[in-house]
């Protein structure tokens, strides 16, 4: 009668936990980027403390802004590459190596049953995987860099099923935005999601990764979808130890269920400034846009970057497009199988892997006035550029609108 | 009698123009970016002025603070755009298409003959095709925005001759170091620079703008190549008007005269904090580095990644390394043909086509005490991030040392 949540509770704090319940668990990964890491070592250090918990279970890959921007930015990347390397942690992924929901997967530390922790929000990316992974604030995850573990409250969890065929030019993206408007931006705070049903299933890992990223855009402490073949192959020598999936009960309990009919879904866009103010791309369709945006942990894989170059081929976009790849690994792919080429052909930019203009901090921050097109995963007032609108949707919606400078229905143009 | 110089401004005139006189010149082709286009526009603006000269004699590039680094940035972007629409400048060339000194070549907009000014110190880089390029300040751009005309003293000339067959890893960026090293700093103040000899012929295209772009790291007004086969086919199809070669007389007179055995040039390296504080590589061999810098419009053509990725291919490098492509057609090429995709696997980082980390703008700043090796044209003091200590060297030579990890003859590596 346990949810996923609890089950890996229960082993990671070494007794039967149960949701509202507080306890103190052990964490498997602890992740924290050139962002948030600066804070952690800075509270770390502040602590008195010497010596992290156990090195090899912490990973720092250096994304947010990367190459470095300014002064400031190359002082702390400084100051964080020495503490990485005094304290001996092998898992560092510096400039260019990618955003790091991307580089764990990737590098099979988010795997089924494991708690992955990072400093940073979308860690419930990791739930593609079956681990529970959740974001802290940097100076939580100090305390887990001086012990391994942090107090929890165990999640009560909602359970999302979404059935039927996706149509065509319907992505993950559009399953994530309906699921987030159905349940809203708040709908799920300090819950967990599990994901069920044949659509969930159906989804690439790639696709998974998208759904359960934007988990926390509705509140959710985690978004887990059940690990099954597809993530025992994705995992098959990446993964960084032995695991064990874990799956709900057949009686396990949900505070609330939700029911999204995918085989009749529509293009998704999420309007400024809430991720939950969703509605059918035919009621924006016809906005100016002024740059399109392609990437991120949300839509930045090569799965995301092929779909854009199937539409953008032999055509050529009408506004300012930006590509960023979310990894270097993507990247190589996207060199060798032509999808970089077709994307320079047609006039969109690559950039270095990272997270770029997601957070307004460099690499495509938009001016006051200005309308992106993004596949990240957040629209908030001013995310990009103080007076600047974002608008949130898939890959081929984002594509489509490149072409015709305009938020387009890919399925018309 | 006459220099290159002499003739291109007797032409420019309508009068016959001797060295140190003072002339209203017309200007064939007129340069500014999003760093300059600002400051012009805005004189531009002020001076009560409504329409430009010549709408489509016109070139702007946006390339320094590419993609937008910050909001400032990003409204400033916006209004250039702005104006270039009002105005119907129709050579715009926006975000990833490359940095100035590389997008007016490859849109034949440098031809022999011609007098190409851009608000850009580098712009002496047209020299390569014979042209007089010179760089002007905001101010005088805006100017030649309202009239299509500007005053200039002509320029004596000096006489540059290199001669012999380069060593391996000896390139086109090693003469001229070695070049400005023999001149000074300011040795060829308001002159212009005719470059002449075997190895010059021998250069390639790329070679020639290498050697060209640093003119003014002497001083120089312009650094000219006399236009031969080479220059002719690089223009074919190209090329956006007629143009008429310009050849110094063989009676011409020149202010100085310098000599260059190329045959027994070392690999050259210019150290902080001038670019004429230049040595053979052998005497700063085993510099730590912290990083390597491989683009900018002095060494980010095709040929430059090219030699950069022979040295890494199969390798991996030691120290953060970025590789910035002069422009989409660069990185275009180098994906094609392979070259990407060997550095990627090398672990360098490939970067937005645009100037990047060499005027510390963004995309690679370097912290206090830092050490970068970089392709580029300047290393002043502070120019890549307070406190940082620039060395400036050929791609070879930067390719050797991010596999070391310290500056290293590419010769021994």
């Amino acid at each position: 009668m346990s949810t996923i949540s609890e089950k890996i509770f229960s082993r990671a704090s070494g007794k039967e936990a149960k949701a509202n319940e507080f306890i103190m668990a052990n964490v498997d990964y602890a992740m924290a980027h050139d962002g948030t890491s600066v804070l952690a070592v800075r509270s770390f250090k502040k602590m008195g403390l010497e010596k992290v918990w156990d090195p090899k279970r912490i990973v720092i890959p250096f994304d947010h802004l990367t190459p470095a921007n300014t002064e400031t930015t190359a002082a702390l990347h400084h100051d964080i590459r020495e503490w990485i390397a005094e304290q001996g942690i092998p898992n560092f992924f510096d400039v260019g190596e990618g955003i790091c929901h991307q580089v764990l997967p990737e590098n099979g530390f988010a795997m089924p049953g494991k708690l992955v922790v990072g400093a940073d929000s979308h860690s419930c990316t990791y739930g593609a995987f079956g681990a529970f992974g959740t974001g802290v604030g940097a100076t939580d995850m100090s305390e887990i860099f001086a012990a391994g573990k942090l107090w929890f409250k165990v999640p009560e969890t909602i359970k999302v099923t979404a059935r039927g065929k996706l149509g065509k030019h319907v992505l993950a993206k559009d399953v994530t935005l309906k699921t987030i408007g159905t349940v809203g931006a708040a709908g799920a705070t300090y819950k967990a999601a599990e994901f069920y049903g044949d659509t969930i299933t159906d989804l690439s890992i790639s696709g998974r990764m998208t759904l359960c990223n934007m988990a926390i855009e509705m509140g959710g402490k985690a978004g887990i979808v059940p690990p099954d073949k597809k993530t025992f192959d994705f995992l098959e020598g990446r993964a960084v130890e032995e695991y064990e999936p874990v799956y709900a009960d057949e009686d396990a309990e949900y505070c609330a269920e939700y029911d999204i009919d995918a085989a009749n879904l529509e293009p998704q866009v999420a309007r400024p400034h809430q991720v939950d103010n969703v509605c059918d791309v035919m009621e924006v369709a016809g906005t100016k846009v002024d740059q399109v945006f392609i990437g991120t942990c949300t839509n930045g894989r090569l799965e995301d970057l092929e779909i854009a170059a199937d539409i953008l081929k032999g055509e050529k976009v009408a506004v300012r497009t930006l590509v960023i790849p979310a990894s270097r690994s993507i990247m190589i792919e996207a060199i060798r199988n032509g999808t970089a080429e077709t994307l320079l052909e047609a006039g969109a930019t690559l950039g270095t892997p990272g997270c770029g203009p997601c957070l307004g901090g460099h690499m495509g921050v938009i001016a006051e006035g200005e309308v992106c097109i993004s596949t990240a995963n957040r629209n908030f007032r001013g995310r990009m550029g103080t007076g600047g609108q974002i608008y949130l949707a898939s890959p081929v919606t984002a594509a489509a609108s490149a072409l015709t400078g305009e938020i387009s229905d890919p399925r018309t143009v």
